[in-house]
């Protein structure tokens, strides 16, 4: 058996993101606190954020903007100019936040970077993503990039066939199962499961049952050594 | 001399896209009539989207985000509800609009496409310019689709040489002088600059003098004549 490529997911694999999307969860639930307690608000965010999915897409402006809209909704249309300034500075926070890389990741992308052609498999922002991968200095180690609006089957097909020499030689590594994981192994490929500290609740899947190609590591450390015995 | 690939611009090359634009400044316009002249509105708004380019990028969700800052700038940061439920109602439309491609697109594309590879090179909301690309039947004739966030000089280059056969044998087409023509012809590959009757200030640039690869066409039905004669 043979691994030529290795996939990695960027948010919450290579950097700290939801973490950055809580914190401003927690201050827009500040900010409408008069009009419904954390789980209420929570909710309704959630819902919109379903609901515009298919127009937004994921990302800082799609999420700012469902923000903005939520707020008017638990306002019955009416939310104060002021909150909608608070929430738009927000989204322009989360756009400017500096990156940080997690624990092991510039390690081991480094080792592997040695042996296999990386290319980072992402859904967001085009610019926001570009801006994070060059402020997390990781931007050389990668053979390509592919920021993608979704994540399918099909998506890993064609990006390792593109990229790499198919699927069948490649690993897909991420914290969602339901992104990362179980589309990699429906396309033939591997995938690990790395996970993040929290996951959005978009992202939630089932473990995969004893699949061949499937791992799950603690730490994105653990990796190299996992991929290296497999190739 | 040989020509294998042919770049496209999407937006106001194959279709409508600035028009939908001006409607919505009709319509920012209206909203603050009590609030400014349409060109002091105009101005602050084109202030607004240019400091935000590096934030935001291109498209449909940061110019609605734009809007929004602008409409509380101009209201001395008291826009009234009304007026951004109004603005986020202006950007779903843009963003659900029907995709009508310009005249002759369908013919050009379809003769090009059995003669050359056909790559789509656009700025813009990843998920937006995918809606509109399957919306306007024209997906299928393109070997490569690259959105981007920037189309500079090493932009073609990468482009040209990842889907093609590099920048000496491709041709970029579009309607934008700065963006799809100067870049390009900077890379090393022809250039055709095809005018919409719009084009957005921010992409305006004089025309190259004496190049011997730019071309300057009335309609993107003359394209594959022109491209022909220098294959």
């Amino acid at each position: 058996m043979s691994i030529t490529t290795v996939g990695l997911d960027a948010d919450d694999t290579l950097w700290h993101n939801e973490t950055i999307f809580r914190l401003t969860h927690d201050r827009f639930v500040a900010l409408l606190a008069d009009h419904g307690d954390r789980d209420t608000i929570e909710a309704r965010l959630a819902g919109t954020e379903q609901r515009n999915l298919r127009l937004y897409g994921y990302g800082v402006k799609g999420f700012t903007l469902s923000m903005i809209e939520t707020a008017m909704e638990l306002t019955g249309g009416e939310a104060p100019p002021s909150v909608v300034r608070e929430i738009l500075a927000a989204g322009r926070e989360m756009l400017a936040h500096p990156v940080e890389t997690l624990p092991g990741v510039d390690e081991a992308l480094a080792a592997l970077s040695e042996r296999y052609r990386l290319v980072l498999v992402t859904k967001g922002d085009l610019l926001d993503q570009e801006r994070k991968l060059a402020a997390s200095g990781l931007g050389d180690l990668f053979a390509a990039i592919e920021i993608v609006s979704e994540k399918e089957r099909g998506t890993y097909d064609r990006v390792f066939t593109r990229h790499g020499t198919g699927p069948d030689e490649a690993v897909m590594a991420g914290n969602s199962m339901k992104s990362d994981v179980l589309p990699a192994l429906a396309a033939g490929a591997f995938a690990v499961h790395i996970p993040y500290a929290i996951t959005w609740a978009h992202e939630l899947a089932d473990a995969p049952e004893n699949h061949p190609r499937f791992g799950a590591l603690d730490s994105i450390a653990d990796l190299p050594a996992w991929i290296d015995e497999r190739a």
